[in-house]
């Protein structure tokens, strides 16, 4: 028995999101359908967590079990040939069989990504939320700043989430201008969900002088205080996941 | 009677290029259409040129004549609601009757993207040309500094084009590394069919030493040689057009 670990590109524009789901084609169902044609046997991919539905990833990891002893590349350049154009295997490793994609995750960098202009942009629409407003980047740098170490991010969850703790620690928070694209980059030990989603929208919403940047501070004192709105998931891209 | 003009950014993904053709939806077609239920009459766009099918545009120039007296918004935001997400106005002017969009333009500026990794992007795969091999950046440039000035690009056309003449001026050829990406900047006075790509698809064979530097100079003194090869359409942007 050997375990693979797999580094996973995709454009999530056309999924309901990682995780297999009943209302639609999933990136986990693609991945283990490929990966059971590639060896012949049942795949179940176990992954560092999920994305939602539009949502997108340069690095996600995930990890099965399997008994035959295919050269890595098969896992790699094979599959690439076998994938929809928009899921890529990046890298294929052999790893411990206790490595857990999950638990021995230290951290990830997730970055949502928006697009400032009067008019919205074609070739920006999947990948970048649309903002008409000019934004404040200093008070969004102030923001970001109080999201940075051990907090309860309750306050940072959607309602289906079902995570038992909602303490999280933000390792650092980066709001940077690349032309009329603004990134927040953010990392941290772990996400709850549509968390990232959340933060970003409370930004903007501090970018536009809607909220103060002390908002975040109290909404992570006070989880019952409202956050910002909910950005939308096409901005939202899984850069890195560190071990 | 008044000329509007309008400057259109677009991901040419799903269209058979700018042109009308009997085989496919193209932007024009989408865009006189639109123009046409906004205006209540008929609508000729007249374009600064055309693009290839699956190729995009950041700043394609287009006007048509309209006896209507709209405000000019409604050619904007008023446009934008009504198209497909993968089109849209970014400005709207009103001009003199006697402008024309393709012979009054001075210049162009296109863009070729290039992704340089082992394994193909899913994110870039409709915006860049993956390519496994690394480049010699330094023998493209050389190559690029080849094309600049007037010269007959007869060897830098595809067999379909009906230009009168092949003599053409190319003012700046820049070759800007971002990342994985490899932007191939070139600015010129007019461009025939296919011209950028084949460009393109020649300094790839440069920077991957199969073709010298000089093989440029060589094909605009005799145009019976070969260029290289025509580089695919996704990499290839419309970024600007200069009167």
């Amino acid at each position: 028995m050997r375990q693979i670990k797999l580094t996973i590109e995709y454009d999530g524009t056309n999924y309901v999101g990682w995780q297999r789901q009943p209302n639609g084609i999933s990136i986990q169902q693609v991945m283990e359908e490929a990966l059971a044609r590639l060896t012949g046997e049942p795949v179940r991919l176990h992954s560092s967590g999920r994305t939602d539905a539009r949502v997108h990833a340069r690095g996600m990891i995930a990890a099965f079990m399997t008994e035959k002893s295919l050269p890595l590349s098969a896992y790699c350049e094979g599959m690439n040939c076998s994938l929809p154009p928009d899921i890529a295997v990046l890298q294929a490793e052999e790893v411990s069989l206790d490595f857990n994609p999950r638990h021995d995750a230290k951290g990830k960098h997730y970055r949502y990504s928006l697009h400032i202009a009067r008019c919205r942009s074609p070739l920006q629409r999947n990948f970048a939320w649309h903002l008409r407003d000019s934004l404040d980047l200093g008070l969004m740098q102030q923001g970001g700043e109080y999201f940075v170490g051990e907090h309860d991010f309750a306050a940072y969850r959607t309602t289906g989430c079902a995570a038992k703790t909602t303490v999280r620690r933000i390792d650092k928070v980066e709001v940077e201008s690349a032309g009329p694209l603004l990134h927040i980059n953010v990392f941290g030990s772990g996400f709850l969900r549509n968390m990232v989603r959340i933060m970003a929208g409370t930004l903007v919403e501090i970018g536009r002088g809607k909220l103060q940047p002390e908002r975040v501070r109290d909404t992570l004192l006070n989880p019952s205080l409202k956050a910002g709105m909910t950005a939308p998931p096409e901005g939202l891209c899984l850069m890195e996941v560190f071990y």
